[in-house]
């Protein structure tokens, strides 16, 4: 696996890659790599002859006060799991590499960030569909592939791709979990044992919500009631949001249509955790 | 030369393009063209392989109110010209084709858009901007050229493109005038003979600033004065704004630096004019 670290060198290996006519998918990530992240090379090895990886936190989507600077960073190992998952390329830039300066260009999706996590987290998609849309630019990827617990932000980003037209296939892949269900997120590192026992409520309610589903229930906002309240028997968990939406579009709904995202925000100690499922209504 | 009016047969036609190894310069208009188009259409025969020019009227960089619906179209006559100058492409597609549905995607250069145009035509660089970066990421040319007539525009898509890494070089090509100094237009078209005749104190404002700055003055405010003096003595013209501003950040200055864009615009019987100069300071 090659370690790239500036645009000029991920643009003459691809323009080599070109010629002799490889696909290549990216895989962005901020690094921390865990299971889920390995599952999407693995995904993009299915999809393209290359996988390229990106390690790159990225300062734009992180608001002041949010945890930027103690974001778990560790790219030695980052890099032996990319090149062991059989990544092809690891870009990995300086944030001066990606930002030599303020940017002008402000990247805004007003109708898919306004509610869940965009509400919680003012220019947090801004900050997200800058960069792809710079990493789309720099890889020139035939696909990307994105995991679906970040939903909000894979349903901006195919939003994006679709409106501004960029020649390539956007691919959301499911959430990998841990064994007792929690979401795997480079973010669970910061979980003590009691939280981490703790955070498990989070999926456990989404299942309850994805029986009532199954069960006949198609309000929205009886679903979300039976999130909440699922998610308020853990003392140690605070609750941020808790929604039933529309998949694509993100807006809330009276009555379930064809499928429904339901989706939670939590504080688990000083940690906040998001995750998702989304459910087919019979 | 071939008219395509479809993103599937673009990029079709892209791919065999790539895969021979030619370099595409893509010049974008919204039709009526005149010598200045050509212009561009001949410089970037200069740069590139082939010359791609779209001919697309888009709704989204006019306001309600503007003149989107009496915009001058001829493409006939657009298709002769761009081939006798030696377009090999032209991009001619329906509003549908490019907006299936509205864009939930808004990109925003709040500060190179503030001012000027930008100032009178809300939401103008924001449309020039989204589709822009449609017909970047359709035809992907290795250069795109832009008439200098419409600097601000030209500063916008310049900046644009260099925050979001597009792989595509900018180049903007000189204003092409009548031989009395008027800047070639599309709206020129609407001008009766008496406007036609006042129209040109746009461009005589702007060269006696010129020649002010040539002798000494640096002062944006007394340029500005000078510009607007100038148009104040015809009466058949009613200027919008005259200013002395920095050519790539587009912000006054006290002071003049290395250059000075002055640019002007004025309504000339019920036409909306602009003209500009960038003068090197001596």
């Amino acid at each position: 696996m090659l370690t790239i670290t500036t645009i000029a060198g991920v643009r003459a290996r691809r323009e080599e890659a070109g010629r002799t006519g490889l696909r290549v998918a990216l895989v962005p990530t901020m690094g921390a790599l865990h299971d889920g992240h390995l599952a999407l090379v693995r995904r993009g090895r299915e999809l393209a002859d290359e996988v390229w990886a990106s390690v790159f936190v990225n300062p734009a989507q992180f608001a002041p006060g949010e945890d930027f600077e103690r974001y778990p960073r560790d790219l030695e190992r980052d890099r032996d799991q990319l090149a062991a998952a059989g990544a092809s390329v690891l870009f990995a830039p300086a944030a001066k590499e990606i930002f030599p300066r303020p940017p002008a260009t402000v990247i805004d999706l007003p109708a898919l960030t306004a509610g869940l996590c965009g509400a919680q987290r003012p220019g947090h998609f801004r900050g997200v569909a800058l960069v792809v849309a710079k990493l789309f630019n720099i890889v020139q990827p035939h696909v990307a592939v994105f995991g679906a617990k970040d939903w909000q932000q894979a349903a901006v980003i195919r939003r994006m791709a679709a409106d501004l037209d960029f020649p390539v296939r956007i691919e959301v892949h499911a959430t990998v979990r841990e064994e007792d269900g929690l979401a795997r997120s480079s973010r669970n590192a910061y979980l003590a044992p009691k939280a981490r026992r703790a955070a498990v409520v989070l999926h456990r309610a989404l299942r309850r919500a994805a029986a009532a589903v199954a069960a006949g229930e198609r309000s929205g906002a009886a679903l979300e009631a039976l999130l909440a309240g699922e998610v308020a028997g853990e003392p140690l968990v605070r609750l941020e949001y808790a929604a039933a939406v529309n998949p694509d579009t993100l807006e809330p709904f009276e009555r379930a249509g064809d499928r429904v995202l339901l989706a939670l925000a939590a504080h688990v100690g000083g940690t906040r955790l998001i995750d998702n499922e989304v459910v087919e209504v019979p």
